[in-house]
């Protein structure tokens, strides 16, 4: 795109619109910066146009299909017809209407957009490659946010058909599919819910010994309880000897993973293969060669706790970066570089305050340390619990499996960490955020007044148990 | 009941064994003293047995009757076949739950529960008046918490076929049938919800100007056009000119408020007529007159920020003091009043932290204070506002007429108040409460990361936008 008169120079030009790009630039836009947006796509990123949202749209209609598939509570109902492009498109109605809103915050916000895409030509210098010929704009600083992409398996490319990724499978209809899943993270576990309430049978292989590796034990093992009852079938600590892909479907020879013994290996055949293994870093294609910037072995972008990556105005925010690779994180991130361009002093950039949410019924979250890794720390550190069990809204939502758990410094009274199973957590996981950033939340917490009746409530149970 | 050989003396003695009751007891177990909890009926009180519990689960089932009753996601349902007895049942099984869960709480505590009821009969001793003898408990401190039952309108009373209070309504199966709801308050709004769900045709009347007099006036309004698009007549700013009761149903004539001229009266009949005009404090019959203590006009208890009566050792707490009358005010205050016989120095109660919730779809919310209330007291506040209809998890949940408000002191960066309209909001509340009691709530609120896609980020969206 060639703007005719155009000034070419800006105070920030933010290179991807995700929720790191489009963010970093309406923060700066507010600092007084004169901003440029390059994105070749549209605005929102991954997470809005092939990510957190229209997941979340299909896991809102399993949550539905799921609750009214067993008469608990004196409601008798005959299984809905699923119009599934309608279900496509309840979640795209949804994206259009934020989409259309991140595009109005930004042209009232007067941050110029490009749609293109850039790359670095020097320190300072972007490079626009679409549009009749190469535009070259000039800024003191540049945000890299360019985001990441699904990974492939090793010797199985995406063939988007019978391979596929997380963006083919928001629009595949898995009704009487067999469908395998490659990796037990947060992507395969969310669409084995979506994929079996919707009528398919779905399988989630994993190298590792339990799904969700990372996340505490405790809450995967009542997350898997809960997703193997509904159906899915969970293969843990397996390895992929053999895929054999046809017109039809797509093979798979399994091994464990860490067998000695030549175990006879054991064969799978589905309808199609989701490769949710992970994702890569958007790095290759952003010139940064030409500011003598290096990536990790991962292509992922180094950078501080304030984003810099060490060349003079080039700060780098979201997927890129590595770590939680979270929406949430990546905006938090895009807002702590460009206030720190800006002279603002912000705090640094501090895993431990990204909350993490795996949006399944029930949904898993956590915030903060493990008891395991707080007392690694040097903290006198106790757990409390509670079982949703006896907490009366979680039976009431039909829920009784759940639990939450509360990592405390008993001299302090901080909280140090909070993870929990249980219905809509995520939207409680706030408070266990705003008390770790406090030095004594937990006391805090357990003096307050939680509305009754509340899942919430558990918090403060769990704070009060002995 | 008579226990031989019982040691009659105490450090505390309870009445009432509702949320007050129970938890100050066990509390104060907790703290080492020996308690005797007097209570005539089921430990749990209105809010387990009657009251919050019950309404939820009848108000879960509503709410999925009414996400079933439009195809807006490719969901195609047909209405279900509803089981009455299995609706009221389901409720039951979760009160059942819960009440086990309580009675084993205060077995393990050793609180001694005496069933029957109990009056003072002096300073420090309490008379209990069911048994085969009287029997007199000693100790040298006494928390009053019997709560309060519903009031009837004048020259009404409750006969509980056809003019019945919140009790009755729990059972009533409104399908088919006319009810009126007299009090638009929350327990009028929260079961216009049910019965409507449930297939009755239902009007609230209501002598104010609007539903949920002293809620915040615009989120009031976005909750009255819900209702209003989910069928339930609203009828504010009347008064009942004339009720006539007979066998079959209840006739009411109507006229305005405060209209001077004489309006021709509207007349209305229903099958059933729900009095939820607010509650009466159960203190005629607790003997405080043997302690020299008089009530107030409404009947109620008279209590120092402590919960302390200005008798030596007598403490009250719950609805019988008045004030918010929730469940969750009663459990702080009972804990307060606990603290403060046990010569802990727990901060007075605090009216402005107490959340308050709807329990409708969607659900109001409102904690701490009003712009106008936090002007009047001298702040220099503004105020912050999101709608849901910007809001990702809201717009999934299919919800996108409700709005957040923010109360912020611009100087200190401290919150003053939260309220709301929109899905699950109630879960929210507890992190908008942790926010109003820190000196900078609002700003750490906003340099807080908040999970994506969650209702909860309209908090954050709020306080960032301009």
């Amino acid at each position: 795109m060639i703007v005719e008169g155009l000034d070419r120079s800006f105070d920030l030009i933010v290179i991807g619109g995700g929720p790191a790009g489009y963010m970093g630039a309406l923060r700066a836009s507010e600092l007084g910066m004169r901003v440029a947006l390059v994105e070749s796509r549209k605005v929102g990123g991954v997470c809005l146009h092939q990510g957190c949202i229209p997941t979340k749209s299909l896991l809102e209609v399993s949550s539905l299909i799921q609750k009214t598939a067993t008469p608990t509570n004196g409601l008798y109902y005959d299984p809905p017809k699923i119009k599934h492009d309608e279900v496509v498109a309840f979640g795209q109605s949804v994206i259009n209407r934020l989409h259309q809103g991140i595009k109005h915050l930004l042209k009232t916000a007067g941050v110029m957009t490009f749609e293109s895409s850039g790359s670095l030509l020097g320190t300072g210098k972007v490079v626009l490659s679409e549009g009749l010929s190469p535009l070259v704009l000039h800024a003191k600083n540049i945000l890299l946010a360019t985001g990441s992409r699904p990974k492939s398996f090793p010797g199985l490319p995406f063939d988007h058909e019978r391979v596929i990724d997380s963006s083919d499978a928001l629009l595949l209809n898995p009704a009487g599919k067999k469908i395998g899943i490659l990796g037990g993270g947060v992507v395969g576990v969310e669409f084995s819910q979506i994929f079996t309430s919707l009528g398919g049978s779905v399988t989630i292989l994993e190298r590792e010994p339990t799904l969700l590796p990372g996340e505490d034990s405790e809450l995967v093992s009542i997350l898997s309880r809960e997703l193997d009852r509904q159906g899915v079938v969970l293969k843990c600590g397996i390895s992929i000897r053999d895929v054999v892909r046809t017109d039809q479907n797509v093979s798979l020879s399994l091994k464990p993973s860490n067998s000695s013994t030549e175990s006879p290996p054991e064969d799978l055949s589905f309808d199609y293969l989701l490769v949710a293994i992970g994702r890569v870093p958007n790095t290759e294609t952003l010139g940064l060669d030409s500011v003598g910037l290096t990536v990790s072995t991962g292509g992922f972008v180094l950078v501080n706790g304030s984003g810099w990556t060490g060349v003079e105005g080039l700060y780098a925010a979201g997927d890129l970066v590595g770590g939680a690779m979270l929406a949430h994180a990546a905006t938090h991130e895009a807002i702590v570089s460009v206030e720190h361009m800006a002279g603002l002093n912000p705090p640094p950039n501090d895993p431990n305050t990204v909350p993490r949410v795996v949006y399944t019924h029930p949904e898993l979250v956590s915030v903060g340390m493990t008891l395991e890794q707080a007392r690694k720390k040097g903290f006198q550190a106790i757990l409390k619990k509670f079982p949703m069990m006896a907490n009366g809204r979680s039976l009431i939502h039909g829920d009784r499996r759940g639990i939450v758990k509360m990592v405390v410094d008993e001299e302090s009274g901080a909280l140090l960490g909070f993870g929990g199973v249980g219905p809509g957590l995520s939207e409680i996981l706030p408070v266990a955020t705003l008390a770790i950033g406090l030095p004594d939340g937990a006391d805090r917490l357990s003096h307050s007044i939680f509305p009754h009746p509340t899942v919430a409530e558990t918090i403060w149970d769990a704070l009060k148990s002995r």
